[in-house]
């Protein structure tokens, strides 16, 4: 099935304990869509840039099956530039710049040819822009997830629990749920939030894994653990577009398969943190997926078949 | 197989956002020997209590099949006694008071009729007490875990590192893993800390779960992800308890029972904290152990043989 993407095509500048990059290619957009670039061939953006951004990462994106009709290029305009430094242990980070430029005034615009996707993705941005795109398809997607940050919860949370309210899966992380629900046990929380519109949920805890809540049913996908987490930027998105990918491609909402989504959706994130920015989700390919895949089969099975003497 | 159990049997003082509790029984030895209760019969115990510790709380301990000839009683002295408040978020505690009393000078004896056991738990106590226990074993145990904490790293660490170099399992929290091997990636500190002499390691991630290392292989095993962690006190015991009657009772070293081993000691685990103290352990009984392994299974369990279309 089409999978419909909206979120940010910008410029990162990263600086981790392994080195710095110059301005590079990022973007919640960037990565979801190359993600899931490995599971859906009919895929479509909703995104802006200016007049800065190189041509080439768009015949990239084109190359990979992505239509970007909807990708606005605002020639007069900037490209959304965000600047980060991770601190030594990977899980905090401070902001250095943001530079909003073409993202302050976005109004995503739906091409004719996105009316028709079947998945909608949206990827971290304003609730009232993410809601916007919900608003403009003519057909209610058969699936919506959205992505979120603190950050909107902090000053836009009416919006924010509006664009939840019309959603079927929220993807956060364990930060973000407790904030978002006012509770610490992240079962409580996960009830809560369900009570807010959607009703499957994920709680991203980076290292420490993922919960998948829908239902009674719970899931906890282990991550795998890694030698170096050489730059995090990405990751959530990342696992995101593996996830809505895998989703879309075979179409197919059982919670034993939304569990394999997760876990295609880990494995893809644990590419991603090996190289700075999109670098290493460019390199690989099916194959690699696969034996990655494998790894998380190995560490997290076991059997209890054997009674207890 | 029999099981030695080396460990604090002591008097606990707990403060939790839920509640407080008056001195209550409490200790490594303890928590550890009710919960490999669960598995094993023949079982051991070496530890000291004053002339204060109540005779029906040993009589219990009897009453499980734990045979207290080592549990020395020190008439005129007082029983080691730990006070503590957890923080809201329950990860973090402060130490009110530490009163060592009989653990100041302890000198564990081991009784004849314990020379033959063949599987030997270290709960977190002095490692010169530990590796004296080791060494007054006329044979040695066919399987020695040792569980510590990073007071002893910060205090003794040259006696530390002499006793992880004679064991065959370290059972050991993240923090204290990163603590003791230098290295923040989990993934390098188990190379680092095997190279120490433990073939086996564990290291509890709390809430997050435990990952087991042996050679090549890693089991990252899933916590319960519980509504309410009543109080924490003992769940690390508790794991290795369990961890350790399971493998006692089996006798089997292979990776797929060390993992089975690690699912039965993180469910007892999920028990201890609960209720205060061993309120909770001492209620259970193997059906409700079994029904909560099957939580673990339902929780953890995916299968991937959908191809990617």
């Amino acid at each position: 099935m089409s999978l419909l993407t909206v979120g940010s095509v910008a410029f990162d500048a990263i600086e981790t304990p392994y080195g710095k990059t110059d301005k590079i290619v990022g973007g919640a957009g960037t990565f979801i869509s190359i993600a899931s670039s490995y599971f859906v061939q009919d895929q479509n953006i909703i995104s802006v840039v200016g007049g800065d951004f190189p041509q080439v990462t768009i015949d990239d994106l084109n190359a990979r099956g992505i239509n970007t009709d909807g990708l606005q290029i605002k020639n007069s305009e900037k490209t959304f530039f965000w600047s980060g430094k991770y601190h030594n242990d990977m899980n905090s980070r401070d902001t250095l710049i943001t530079e909003l430029n073409v993202l302050e005034n976005f109004d995503p615009i739906v091409p004719e040819v996105y009316q028709s996707s079947s998945y909608l993705m949206l990827g971290n941005l304003s609730p009232s822009v993410q809601s916007t795109v919900i608003e403009r398809l003519k057909v209610r997607p058969k699936l919506i997830a959205m992505d979120t940050m603190n950050f909107w919860m902090d000053i836009a949370m009416n919006d924010l629990k509006k664009t939840i309210s019309m959603v079927d899966i929220l993807i956060i992380n364990d930060e973000e749920a407790r904030q978002l629900s006012g509770e610490y046990s992240l079962i409580k929380a996960s009830v809560l939030i369900r009570e807010m519109g959607p009703k499957i949920l994920i709680i991203k805890k980076g290292e420490h894994g993922a919960l998948l809540f829908k239902d009674k049913e719970v899931f906890f996908a282990p991550a795998l653990p890694l030698e170096e987490v050489f730059d995090p930027t990405g990751a959530g998105d990342t696992f995101a577009g593996g996830f809505m990918g895998y989703l879309a491609s075979t179409d197919d909402l059982s919670f034993e398969n939304l569990k394999r989504a997760v876990i295609y959706g880990s494995a893809l994130a644990s590419f991603c943190v090996e190289k700075f920015g999109t670098e290493k989700l460019l390199e690989i390919n099916k194959e690699d997926i696969l034996a990655r895949v494998d790894r998380f089969v190995s560490l997290a099975s076991f059997d209890m078949n054997v009674s207890v003497k």
